[in-house]
């Protein structure tokens, strides 16, 4: 039985127990989300993990990708940019490798990373084909399906599934034209395989032997936009929403079936169309989970994406966004390192957080007024323990600062805290 | 004579004849919107710097703020930094110094930096009677008027003037109350001052005497908000407000006179209160430019403050503000080193493009749909080259991509670009 069909029968799990507790609402209400589909709880049924809850009323979520490529195919570094990512506040990992030993990596995360691990199963078959020297349009609808099945059996909480990018989908990219055609693996590799077999999407065409499978796991599926814009220019064109509107069929489908679904979104989109992208997933798909993977403001900030992302993250999830992934400093550039790894997660987080701000999450103004009157107090203590990231906090507090004096080098005697204090006192 | 008269008069001046060309605009439109006073261009009579114009319809602008402190007094250091942000693309650079010679690093910024040079007059006020010994409350009125006229004749070419921090506002930050009361350095001298001597803010009782000065010069007045708030808590209240009004009037009187002038906003702010601040700028002051510091859109992101501006400032500038001042990943900590220096340039330039995409400048979307071509082709050399930071893009490439292959290690043979690209052309 999966969350959602035990919540429907009036269950309170104690995955649903713990999530009330963290995010300080009742049993009940998580329990009545996630009935609704309004609240996923990625964990597979043969894993163990800290349970966490991504929808809506809960704090926003980051994921952290990490993931070998063929370059660079050393799992252990892999690992220990996931314990990064973990220690660094991350919610979920996600396991995007294509190079080396693809199993050891992700029975090593599974076993060390107490956080719930999403995958693209699809990279893996194409790995294998590769491997055995065929081309990725020969693989087989079962092979996909067997790839999914062995990482369900492993314990993968969460796969990213590009069902929606269909025939339909398709066409409108060949006849509208787009500067960047298709940028997501997944959605390219099933683009091809369309276009070589003239065949349908085998994820659409067998979508309920899918849910046959996320029900046997509870794996949660992430349904994965294989047409997000990779660009300013595609962004939110006929091949784009075509797919969500397919997207939004499917999570009809897979409630019906009682399997949980969340929604992968854009990508590249101005920031203008950060709230238009928002508002219609969330009515298309019936309030399901949004998971977006950005979005990007601009597609100029080569080393800076992880900041272009925050922009677009933070007006995503104050628009309703419920799961950021991360982007770091490395994106269109190169495979990230384990710093880009932790700057991109510390961005995110802030990104998460100026959401919640606007969600009108109880704890986030909490956290930043007491930051605040920590600031009146001149309490750097209080200050560097508040802090998103404590630790550089305190790095730079020591590094600034040589004398242990109240005030900060910034303003030295100058400082308007103690200024103003001082007279406001006086009267 | 200033640019705003002469603009009324009909001229185009060679300043407005360069703007125009740097813009892509007509020096017509360039000469009326500087006779509404929509656009300034901070050039002081007596100095001989590259134009930049600020206002509407032109590209975001982006200031660099550096200056010592008493704990770090170092002027060259200091005059490197503006070099440095001067190389990673400001518009200009504010010299905020209150320690060592305040002279030497003015006159060495002014000799070496072509850029608009901005300070904040009282500062050096502050500091003259800090070091004879007097408490900053004895400054008179003569002395602040003064240190403004030295300043003018060195050259400076716009100064922040916190004329509209009056006892009317003052009143309401006493009877509403805030947690961080004033962050603002001049306007914690100035609220001081007045509780201490109870007394109206003499730069607001004399402002006709500073607009003869900035006459003479052509100094444009940056009207400053001594009342920002200063977390997020304290954001839009009365006193802010109320400031804001009073600086919609002092706006209006200037260009009776003929005075170039902008205003200084905030600050921190929720990121849904970035909109509704921006706007209510525009209309109290009738359209002047408006010069945002941040905003911040949290309290809690201690060295990765240059994030939550470029949050706040790409809203800001997408909403009409023109002018983005940067903050740099050791605001709230300390004094900015070199790189912080760089890393706040960028952040902000990523911000103010974020924010010019937006507001439909043709030169921004140029920009993103050549970087978008260059991906679609694999053209690393051309990736590098339009890049925001191409150094940076370079060294990221070379030390991420160790062979020179056409595609990057993030995911080798898997890349979406390609896979497409060979089956849509197999069709």
């Amino acid at each position: 039985m999966t969350q959602i069909l035990r919540a429907r029968r009036g269950e309170i799990t104690p995955e649903m127990q713990a999530i009330a507790a963290d995010e300080g609402l009742s049993p009940e209400e998580i329990r009545g989300k996630v009935a609704q589909g309004l609240i996923v709880i990625p964990k597979n049924k043969r894993r163990n993990t800290r349970p966490v809850g991504i929808g809506s009323p809960l704090r926003t979520k980051v994921n952290a990708n990490v993931g070998t490529s063929v370059d660079w195919p050393h799992a252990d570094v892999e690992v220990a940019k996931a314990k990064i990512a973990w220690e660094a506040g991350a919610d979920t990992i996600m396991d995007l490798s294509t190079g080396g030993d693809l199993f050891r990596i992700r029975q090593q995360i599974l076993q060390e990373i107490p956080l719930p691990l999403g995958t693209v199963p699809v990279y893996q078959a194409m790995v294998q084909a590769r491997e055995e020297g065929r081309p990725v349009v020969d693989i087989t609808t079962d092979e996909i399906f067997q790839t999914i099945e062995v990482q369900a059996e492993e314990g993968v909480d969460f796969v990213t599934v590009h069902c929606g990018l269909t025939r339909k989908a398709l066409q409108h990219l060949q006849r509208e034209g787009r500067v960047t055609d298709i940028v997501s693996r997944g959605g390219a590799f099933h683009a091809g395989w369309m276009l070589h077999n003239d065949a349908e999407n085998p994820l659409y065409e067998h979508y309920d032997r899918l849910l046959d499978l996320a029900l046997e796991y509870d794996l949660t599926l992430s349904l994965g936009d294989g047409m997000r814009p990779g660009s300013l220019a595609d962004a939110t064109d006929r091949a784009q929403v075509q797919e969500l509107i397919t997207l939004g069929e499917l999570v009809q489908r897979a409630w019906e079936r009682g399997v949980q679904v969340m929604v992968e979104g854009p990508g590249h989109l101005p920031l203008d169309q950060v709230e238009l992208n928002i508002k219609l997933q969330k009515s298309l798909c019936q309030g399901a989970p949004f998971y977006v993977l950005g979005p990007l403001v601009t597609d100029i900030a080569v080393g800076y994406d992880h900041i272009a992302a925050a922009i677009g993250g933070a007006l995503a999830a104050a628009f309703g966004a419920d799961f950021l992934c991360y982007v770091t400093p490395a994106e269109h550039i190169g495979l990230p390192s384990k710093e880009d790894v932790r700057q991109g997660v510390m961005a995110a987080r802030l990104a998460a957080h100026a959401g919640d701000l606007v969600k009108g999450q109880r704890a986030a103004w909490e956290w930043d007024r007491k930051m605040a009157q920590a600031r009146k107090a001149l309490d750097w203590d209080e200050q560097i323990q508040l802090a998103l990231d404590s630790p550089l906090a305190a790095e730079l507090r020591r590094a600034k600062n040589p004398s242990s004096q109240e005030n900060c080098s910034m303003c030295g005697p100058y400082c308007a805290m103690r200024l103003v204090d001082e007279h406001l006192k006086e009267r």
